[in-house]
């Protein structure tokens, strides 16, 4: 396909039903074209004004804040803020944490829900944390667990069988962006009574993840990619409805307690989502937090999906139009099998975002021959296609003739 | 002892050598006193640059944040910087997660530590969180362990035995504000080769923790009482160097790895204290507790804890100066044996905090009959024990009069 023209990005953009979500995002420096949305989002313009807010609040409720201000139902009203884009059931999300924190949280609980069994699956291309925590959580199994590594998406699916507690799923490949189809995945694996855990930090915000339609299990994510939470983010774990009940929290902090502040000398969770909770909510992240969530409020998800999709087509077209020799596409042609981000291969990969930042183009590198370009259906344009179209013909002409 | 006069107040601010860091604090809200330094500390003036600092971070620099705005080494830069108020040395400590997290960290290392011990001991009286943590790390251990609740204090050290594991201390009772004598506990358990864990969240910023000169083993405390971090700061993790190459975290997050961008495909743990990190460093949180932790920058700690016990016997005195029926004293009279608080008894605590916040005195309760008073060395000032113990009399008189 032709990559598109200018007049028709300015067109896409004029009909495009998320355009004056552009406008709620900070600037960043001037001439710079960001697309590292898979490191860390832009800012929402309201991040300033609400952590001015913040440090009001504190100042003059301190303690009283925690009611007045809303700070302890953080983890539960973000969640219910997130459960939409995430296309998760209400109450089944609650932000808290890290990533890592959650998805240890959440193997454990998958795990002790499947107390005879002795395997997590995992796929040797899953995000490195993924399987370092499966590592561990499988370690402190009960049953004495083991974690498998299997090759690839396929033998994922094909190496389930009766004596597989979890499936973990890295729902978008770190490198090839290849995102999975959690609906198929977990079919098989409930065939087995198998339980899936999904790590959806590099979809989440950006394409659908679709956790209720597909039946996942649980699932964990960042905060700060495609969701715009801020560096360092609160992240998000989500436990589905018909294992609220069964699924207590191995790390049994106060904040996931039936009564918190009767301080009992027994543990008994919470009824609801926030037994997943351990400590004290980080308010000043929530804040940020809850500041980006609040860009999806009247925002339909399938429309920024189905943008986000666009804008990567726009991407591969706009690459594959340059002159040879150009990046070669890594990521799947489909978008529907893609993540938050399009990715190729380049056989001098780190150089070429190393010149790409010289042309002030934030792209990313990862080893050993992948550049990412990172895309956010929120605040990336159809004219941010051709601007960086045409700078990387202007950079590739001077690479050329150098 | 009389309670000290307004002139004699004076007289002692003005030889107060902390006196100027009084000034480095927002003011709260005008008429108020504020005793909830046990609950959540007053706001450092500078908080509210520093969030505004870091919104312009994240919207220019972006992912370059982590090193061109030293995002990444938050947790070990903090860390130091909290060293010296704690008694720790330096490269010991990490601020990261929440003290619930941390302390499930804590104890599973030690836990690993003695992998042929089966016992915590813990007080019935420990902060209830610690003990639902410390339930759940006894049943994650691989020997099968068990918590033992001992009654109070003295049976803390005479329930030791070569059997345990683990003596895990509520450094400072949240009620009694009894604080225990670390050194004498830590000798007892280190006769029988038990390790201890401290939990100093009611201690550290106010009063002397010295977890070296001690001997703790690990240690955890919150970032938002008296070291005035925030509502719901990152907490912080104390490893005694002697034990940083053999203790490994059992959440082994990508921040804990020796090289966390390489993505590994094994995990190897950081050589020094930031194989404790799991996750994501909350940038946010840390942006926050790093400018309260400046504030500590040219004090020294022991005129802090020195004028943290004077304001707690001047507390003492004026209360006890008053006429009956009086709040009876529940603290130790000793300052050394004191916490973050004092604490006094009434039959009708709950309706006597409400009476005080009609007063515009924040104090805090708890269950059944206690009511707390936390005092920070670094915004107290002498005077305000005056003007507390002037409004108190005069309350009183309306009671009475009523």
């Amino acid at each position: 396909m032709a990559s598109p023209t200018r007049a028709e990005c300015e067109s896409l953009d004029a009909r495009d039903p998320l355009a004056r979500i552009v406008n709620e995002f900070a600037p960043g420096e001037p001439g710079w074209l960001y697309y590292d949305a898979n490191s860390i989002g832009a800012m929402p313009m309201s991040a300033h004004r609400a952590l001015g807010r913040l440090a009001e609040e504190w100042r003059r409720l301190r303690r009283r804040g925690w009611s007045d201000a809303d700070w302890l139902d953080g983890p539960t009203r973000l969640g219910n803020k997130l459960a939409p884009v995430l296309g998760a059931e209400p109450g089944s999300v609650v932000v808290c944490d890290s990533t890592s924190i959650n998805l240890y949280k959440a193997l454990r609980m998958a795990l002790a829900l499947r107390p005879e069994r002795e395997k997590i699956i995992a796929e040797d291309g899953a995000f490195p944390t993924d399987l370092y925590i499966a590592g561990a959580a499988a370690r402190d199994h009960m049953a004495g667990g083991t974690l498998v590594r299997v090759d690839d998406a396929k033998a994922l699916g094909d190496s389930i069988d009766a004596d597989t507690a979890v499936v973990l799923v890295t729902h978008t490949d770190y490198r090839t962006s290849y995102r999975h189809d959690l609906a198929a995945l977990v079919t098989r694996a409930h065939h087995h009574d198998t339980l899936v855990v999904c790590d959806a930090s590099h979809s989440a915000g950006a394409v659908e993840v679709g956790l209720a339609a597909a039946g996942v299990d649980l699932a964990v994510g960042c905060g700060y990619k495609y969701l715009c939470g801020g560096p360092g983010a609160p992240a998000w774990l989500y436990v589905a409805p018909r294992h609220q009940a069964h699924a207590e929290s191995v790390i049994p902090g106060w904040m996931g307690h039936a009564d918190p502040m009767a301080m009992l000398p027994e543990y008994e969770p919470a009824p609801g989502p926030k037994r997943h909770l351990a400590g004290t909510p980080p308010v000043a992240g929530n804040t940020l937090m809850e500041t980006a969530l609040d860009l999806w409020k009247d925002l339909d998800p399938q429309a920024a999906f189905a943008k986000h999709g666009a804008l990567g087509d726009a991407l591969i077209n706009t690459i594959e139009d340059l002159p040879k020799p150009r990046p070669m596409l890594a990521a799947p042609r489909d978008p529907a099998r893609r993540g938050g981000f399009v990715s190729f291969r380049h056989p001098e990969a780190h150089a070429y975002v190393r010149a790409l930042e010289r042309a002030k183009i934030v792209a990313s590198y990862r080893a050993p021959d992948i550049v990412r370009f990172g895309l956010s259906p929120l605040y990336h344009r159809y004219i941010d296609i051709w601007t960086l179209g045409d700078r990387l013909r202007t950079l590739q002409m001077e690479r050329t003739e150098s």
